[in-house]
């Protein structure tokens, strides 16, 4: 850690700080600069890090060297992680794994039909909310259990694996009966009771980046379910906001390679809440997958415009067919396999 | 709500879309444009919100004409709510509410003191956190019910009421029996099952808006509280994330004015969080007292460097006393006491 | 257009605003609905767009239905443009064009080795800056003329065409006479004395979008510069400004299918400026084309640790020939060619 | 500068890098520590600022120690500036200073009228745009000259001071003869070859922050027109882009104290253009005045349902004359006088 002291900074403040830093089993060295002094601290950062230094009147700032996650990081694990989701599927390795299905369970029927031809057209995982985050109490806020059974029956039918939504500790037990993938929402990225919850599982879990959030915080939150425990974290970029409102979010394509250069945990992209355009769906999954993410989770829906919730980024089947035929092409391309 | 076609929409399409709003209930009209035409639809709108119509390929646009809270909103009570704190205390009228303390309740001295000092400057309210969200896994996370029990102890001895956050639906009802007022974490502003159970409750919250989060989903989690029967709540602006990063965050005092002209709740603003920065944090308290907030939350330390948590933006006594002497003689200037 | 009243607005008030909008040769009608009444404008949209009935009192919100641009638009033309740069040189067609070189022009010998290295590669276009636009006015200001001179001799020694800014009105002529498609930079997409002027010339343009601005500015940038007569615009997203902070910009690649989805006009992508990071620039660069990009501008230096701008962003030779491979094997996955 | 090393760095990589520093007359010193080696630089950091050091593989990141700004710095200058607008006024001391009047010159009789209210309610300097950028080219762009003599014929008549645009060097000679403060328009902030040219006079400027610019941006463009020797420059924050859509931009008053305690020049608010709502104009601009401004510009209409150009953000003259009285009242609050 450097701290860059203010031009006005005393011997006697100067002084003091150095035997605080001292005064936790550090070493602190002092470069005194024509413009600005500067001091070093050598030593574990992180006992040092959560100290509010820029509290302290002499100081101009704190510039931490660090990384301040750590089982989250390349440098941790240099080699790519691979998370078993279940039967012999794994993510992170050559295979791109796609998850797809409707945001809500709404029905039973509507629920095992999209699930037939998501797999038909090449899913690997089914993806549906049985419980909803909706910005309105009064919007549909899912079929809670019952969802989770349709998923349960339709993963029966299909061979299909199940990635669904857990939004409140007190569901988690009843959720794990049902998934094999755990959804943590973007809204409760930083709901840090649930996230050690579930650092408590094994389960597979899909971390969905909050929107107002930078990459280093989505692997902090990371850090959170792996310091607990639970290794099998799997990242997910789905639009953060900007001042752009053409679309509904802007999917950060970006966090990709970055994520990628940063950490060995697997990435997905989610382009159906990323854009909230059906029309856009198709070309942001393809460039997802030139851009080198391991997985897409897509919104299909038999008929979207009568969807209980996002229907206007779900995909009809027609689309979907045609978004997994030239991903398989894209794939190739970059040495990839669907 | 106003329905714009795209200009290749066909006679048929647009049928079926006029049948589709007629089976709700409600009813359509046609204005037929030489560049584009529009469906209007007249009828109770929230029927129609929840209908992914832009998911139609006929479909241009979206427009909805109401907003889409309703017991948040100045069209349903004109007049400013007042929220009646505890003894003779109520937020929301011509007095200004200061809300002072430690980020986490540390251990018992500092609180003490502490609340001994904000009393002293002319605080009502005292603030301190028991359970923390922190960022990383690796830093402090709060006393948990020890801190509880000593913010009832510093309310015993000053006179102050507490106000402390509660992150997690199963500490509810532990939080419950310490706070006159619960606190909603910006990272918990869509927590929707947090904000339900406390809307079962008639306990005062302050709900800060989340830092990606527009002054309508402020108002729209507000109304997930009232909506449960809960009509104390108030609003909080506590900054939101931009590209600046000279402070943590930006701190949006335009939310001021805009919320007091769509909703009848107080609003209260936090220059600490705001800001991240302590010789910001007097400015800014005046400046949201010019521009018509009914309170403030403010970090107040003892020792600022020996903070466990947000030292940076915590203000020493003798900073707060001037920020109470001058907000005085700000209050007054627009009409407010302090 | 649509203008919602407030609830409040009284009969006069709204007779007032009937008679402003019939005075403009417009046709208005009311439709009074149980919250809000609104008023529909027949006619011409622009006349009235520009007047700021906002400023009415009784005035809610106003809301525009028909697109602020119009030479830019689908509507206007249907058909994707193809935008001749020179001999049988075209982009908006099937083949993906790529510009290449480095940032500035910083000398005659480091201009020629990087122009015989790209177009060996594949690229049909030289890029170099002669007049830079820097943050600071202690950085390289770029070598003016004489750069200019040294892109003239590579063109004719390498035969690639030349792309590079104009930032003053008052050099027009003179970058007019090297360049055969002339840039306008991000910073200066809303400096609309300067677009006036390129508008009234026929040459090709590089518009690139400001860090700051919509996709719906840029194209109301491009009108600018098409109402004044000159067809050759070619549009170039490269990067905006979010809170996000790993990226120096968010290259935005959503703006690819949303502008293509808008406009007939070509769309290239600049993956250097956009991340600012060399490691990042191929899979942004393969993800552009994915997503549908007619053309990519891409930074490379031989050195690019000795760059006078930019180096963080340079691809060495090395990388822009992985680029190359990479890219024509995902053009053709998408239907394209390089 | 502190210049952190990878993990993977190779001692030939340090070495290179040390060589490297040092061939530019720098000292570099290199700390090994256990997870990252740094090497820091001592000497004048501008020499290595400009090179692109994280080009370098064995480069993890660059972190600069000093400021990028000199002349516009506290560290040059502690005291802060007051510069001379003509006659007896001067901005950035004790008085602030009000600015008002139309956002464009529309005619003769509008300007006259409006330059009489504004002096009657106490403002000193008058406001009114000649040129005026505008988003789209169908929008009315200004009276040119013709504005600009309207705007001498009411300084004449009324004493005020005149600030108004200049947005292309081609017209700078022919606004400098009827400006008492030139403007710089968001824009252009970043237009360096007219800060240069602005920076060549002696003319008072109004700087305005750029939508998407950073506070030291703001600065670092104030260093060009200083660094040419035009000594006379006044920030302003005039609101920037974020997510937020309920105001047209976000005014970021936190500007105020963070200029104020980087810079010694004078800081100026506009909450006309910062807000886009005329009904929030007061609320921002007393705020404004709290958290420590030097001086106010404010749209004033006599019809703002009538103005050619941002009407939506124009007070009427009656609510002009509330925000003068108060404006007082808080001014004296803190200390300042109107």
């Amino acid at each position: 850690m450097i701290i860059v002291l203010k031009p006005t900074a005393t011997q006697k403040e100067i002084e003091h700080l150095m035997e605080k830093i001292e005064s936790l089993g550090l070493k602190p060295w002092l470069s005194e600069g024509v413009e600005r002094s500067i001091i070093g601290v050598i030593g574990k950062e992180d006992i040092i890090r959560v100290m509010p230094l820029e509290g302290i009147p002499a100081v101009e700032k704190v510039i931490p060297i660090l990384k301040p996650y750590k089982l989250a990081s390349l440098d941790y694990k240099p080699e790519p992680s691979q998370i078993k989701i279940g039967g012999d599927l794994s993510i992170g390795g050559k295979k791109i794994i796609i998850m797809a299905g409707p945001c809500s369970v709404e029905n039973r029927d509507m629920l095992l039909k999209t699930a037939g031809i998501v797999k038909k057209a090449g899913a690997q995982v089914l993806r549906g909310g049985a419980f909803k985050p909706r910005t309105s109490p009064y919007s549909f806020q899912g079929l809670a259990e019952e969802g989770l059974k349709y998923l349960a029956e339709a993963k029966e039918k299909t061979g299909l694996f199940v990635v669904t939504e857990v939004m409140d500790v007190r569901n988690l037990a009843l959720v794990m009966k049902y998934a094999d993938i755990l959804q943590v929402g973007a809204r409760n990225m930083q709901n840090y009771d649930l996230l050690k919850e579930i650092g408590k599982t094994k389960k597979p879990v899909l971390l969905k980046r909050g929107m107002a959030n930078t990459i280093k915080e989505l692997l902090m939150s990371a850090e959170y379910i792996l310091s607990e425990g639970n290794t099998n974290v799997i990242l997910c970029e789905r639009g953060i906001r900007t001042f752009e409102d053409f679309t509904r979010f802007t999917l950060d394509l970006n966090a990709v390679p970055a994520l990628k250069s940063l950490s060995h945990l697997p990435v997905v992209v989610d382009p159906s809440h990323g854009t909230g355009r059906w029309g856009m769906v198709n070309s942001m999954a393809w460039a997802a997958i030139a851009a080198g993410c391991d997985g897409l989770i897509v919104e299909v829906h038999p008929q979207p415009e009568d969807a209980f919730s996002d229907g206007e980024q779900s995909l009809l089947p027609v689309k979907f067919e045609e978004l997994m035929r030239q991903a398989e092409k894209i794939a190739q391309a970059v040495g990839r396999t669907l």
